[in-house]
């Protein structure tokens, strides 16, 4: 049975716009090294960040169909994510889809599958994450569904999950966790700035982080270079 | 035994300026999804469209020696399309081969193997799709073909066939089906412009294509959210 | 046994400054092409060149410890070159290591795994090769060596080793041997320009490398096109 | 946090014993093409074929600490699924530990990594599927999760879940939908027995399942060969 | 347009039944080095060796509504050819549609993409040479093509052209050149048989081909070992 | 420059007697877990398992001429190490080689390329890992060095080390080091034999490694299921 799910929750707004300006890695950190998607998920441009609230659709290999189902559930806010039913690297999506979406205040798309329009889609600034860019069409066969739970890039990403894109990859935080999360990301990047700044100025990370005597206590040895 | 193939066709001179601006998905899907080479074809610069009557040439695994017999059949508006006998990521291809393609008015190089000296191509604007970019060298020992028929990243590739390429990959198109395809992508063109201005203004592709019925016949069904 | 190996030696500081915008191609030529890393150690960003000596540094899958202990070994004018004891495309280094080493007038990193913060180090101009950008942690729990030679991206390198990168790849150089081959670059430098100028006036490389009785001794036959 | 948790569910045993001898491709099928792992996970020796209670654990890359804990929740019928925390081909499991699983019943291993002493795992007759068979060893340093949800090789698996798996594959189902799902497989078994036995005497699936008509509609022409 | 071509012509019985028993890698030596499918292309089963006419396939992917189509094709001494139009690892082919070829002696199949139901096809001693062992199931939606001219695994399969497959993968020999190619094949297995004597009764390849000449002034120098 | 070194040392005849029957797991531990090739060289049949003193021999792509002076310097005993110098999974032996190195006692071949006639290889009892099987032809016109320390799948080989191979994969031991790694190697054998016995006799590893307090140090906390 395929159905398409009308009304899925979202994360709340001012949780996501909280989100803007943290990055993959901070956000993938702070909720305890969880969530990420596979790494050959990557922009389609560089660089790119977004936020936004999960609209799933889960579609055939080779079937772009159930994108267009997708679409008309997708609201301002929104990332659309979009995973095969069996790998796929065709291009389900190009620039008309990028229009629709763009008009309906869509934030960008995640496919575990290949874009095509490529270059128009970053002229547009429409950003994709995608295994690969590829001008393969595909075809209107066979139907799938919209906003069930899926698995993309070996993670489970429920309708109005939060997803973050940037240039290291694509993150899902659990809806419900989201404000927690973004709490524990802005206490991250304060005390990383700090660090920062104290790297920066000379300081190693062997003092800052006390690590040696945890290392000497594992066993590491210094020596000299006798070599030559 | 190996052959060089002299005066092979050359496509159409104002068929091949007609596809200029037109990418690689309108032709693919404009000639009935077809020609497609490789998704790991990929352009070493981007953006980068380029369009031209193949020159075929088939070399022997970390062995570029029969590029440069290619070279002497290359003219004005032709494309490279060189294609190893067995697979190989080896640097075939650098600056001193672009320089003596460019002056002969070669517009881009096709090739299922790897390309070094990429900055340097990069800023002479000479456009590459490759498999690789890898500064491993390659000898000149052993000979092969030029002008043959090749079969180039999993695609039929005959001398004097039309190859269009951009940041979504590279097709080829029958010399003869040429003009054709060229009159077939401008209708696509066309019609997606207005297809695409619809969608800009928040026409659903659901009823522009009219997929509503067509959805519920296959079996889809709408639901309501019953989730938290 | 773990080991950190100090005061090892560098390459020739004027060597090292001699390799500027000579490109890894070149110097794998001039060498006799040898000690190219494998095809996927890729630049984060292009274009970006740099040279140094290289620290080492050996890691566990998933545990970047060891690259707080090789930051403290590093001095200005070196390249971080780290490799894991198994593959894993784990983010190891990102924008706070990136600022450690910075302040020590380190040149860039090599690892044969992933790193994260891929915008961040963009900006602030911290040039990286790697096998992949993710934004998945790492933790600090196993330990490893520092300033031994280690193979990566299948080529032994050793402390003191010079490091050639740019956006054709990876090269190292034997540290006795630097002196050497940075002669030999130049020679072969020199040479190419004036092979370039005379590519690009239109002689053919068949004339200038004098191909022509050697294909044919090898049995390459010239035939004319029969086909349509 | 990491935990391991207690006293989870299992498939009903007599469900769990009515799968025995029916194939994953016909589970995969029956419960209407869902629930398949990854085609990278393979059976270390064939033919294999079992069916069992998942046991879940969510181990670091490099690291098979946490295999022991998970050791001590399994049952007779159980099957150990395993999944590290990014990707990695180490191998995490030798012939100490399928002694270990022997002793207690438990009917194989699904592991989206690496396994060793693959010559005496195929001697003892404990079966794996895996994604790599590998020699290198893992350490003992990191905690993680027994008996939580986890996405293994692309599908979700909960504790408690049925694992069955043969020589094309793994499929999961989910404990509740089990008893469903084996009725529709032995229906569809019983179907395709009737069908291979027609097809066996010459039938075609042209007309066996009334296809001749639908491909007319969808244009499919017939025509005779005019080469040579 | 999509099409079945029927009456295709197929390769000489008596030349087909001389290609018994002689292996893919002395046909491939045999006509020049060409014809190889890609390294890939897989048995399900080993030893396994067979020889037939093409019946090619083109399916859209994950369907395999067409492979139907070209059963009705198929005549005994046939090996059917099936190629995806865009990459795909589905299971297309399983123990109902190897009933059904068997049923009208057909030899094997050829497949870029996957099967399933490995060990019951193993049991029956259908051979199959495959990209992969896959349970994932297939639609019957989009129509495709039957014995036209299609790339397989990077080779060009022409209906009727002579299929040759064993445990070194899968070579394809052009209909009209298969008689020469099978008298080369005799030579060269004469030959081989001949040289292999010598070689298992001590003699060098060095001096049975006359390389030490050659070798000597390519360069080759031998030295004593100088390290301890 | 390309040379053959002569005379190379061996490891000593008793030491490698002594290595028979342990597998290569065994020896990766014994000697810390290093010189593990990569996990994609593969035996061409299994069971296998090999000890022997390592012939090295380093090749062009595509070109196995080196091969044939790498048999002159194999003596009985000897395991013949072959490295492309750019990736490469051509053919590069078969068992025309395969008898000419039976003939003088080789014990097998380690190869990080292709291999072909598997079939008949597995006849004779003459094991290879390799990456690849495949038919792909080779060629001899570019010549290398035997018996140079070489870089296999990852790991520095030097003439005289010896190489244990089972079907777990390949490790290199230095030949200072190996009397030591094979005492080490058997202790560790009794060691595991003993802990072998007390596991399938159903005592637990968390507690013959005394794991428990240790994980709960690390914050492992045991909680009982509370779904459904």
């Amino acid at each position: 049975m395929s159905i398409c799910v009308r009304n899925t929750p979202r994360a709340d707004k001012a949780v996501i716009e909280g989100f803007a300006g943290i990055g993959v890695a901070t956000v993938h950190e702070a909720q305890g090294r969880i969530g990420l998607l596979a790494s050959y998920m990557r922009p389609i441009y560089r660089p790119a960040h977004i936020v936004g609230s999960a609209v799933t659709c889960e579609v055939a290999p080779g079937d772009n169909w159930m994108i267009h189902v997708a679409v008309e559930q997708c609201q301002p806010g929104d990332v659309l994510v979009v995973t095969p039913t069996s790998p796929c690297e065709d291009g389900y999506f190009g620039d008309l889809l990028a229009a629709s979406l763009m008009s309906r205040g869509v934030r960008g798309l995640i496919i575990e599958a290949g874009v095509r329009d490529a270059s128009t889609l970053t002229e547009m600034g429409f950003p994709v994450w995608s295994k690969a860019i590829f001008a393969q069409g595909t075809v209107k066969e066979t139907i799938g569904n919209v906003n069930t739970p899926v698995v993309c890039a070996g993670q489970l990403v429920n309708p109005g999950d939060l997803i973050v894109a940037d240039d290291d990859g694509v993150v899902v935080v659990r809806r419900k966790d989201a404000a927690q999360v973004l709490e524990k990301s802005r206490a991250r990047e304060e005390k990383e700035a700090k660090t920062r700044a104290r790297l920066s100025a000379g300081e190693l990370g062997l003092d800052i982080y006390g690590f040696r005597d945890r290392l000497a206590a594992k066993g590491l040895k210094y020596v000299d270079y006798e070599g030559d």
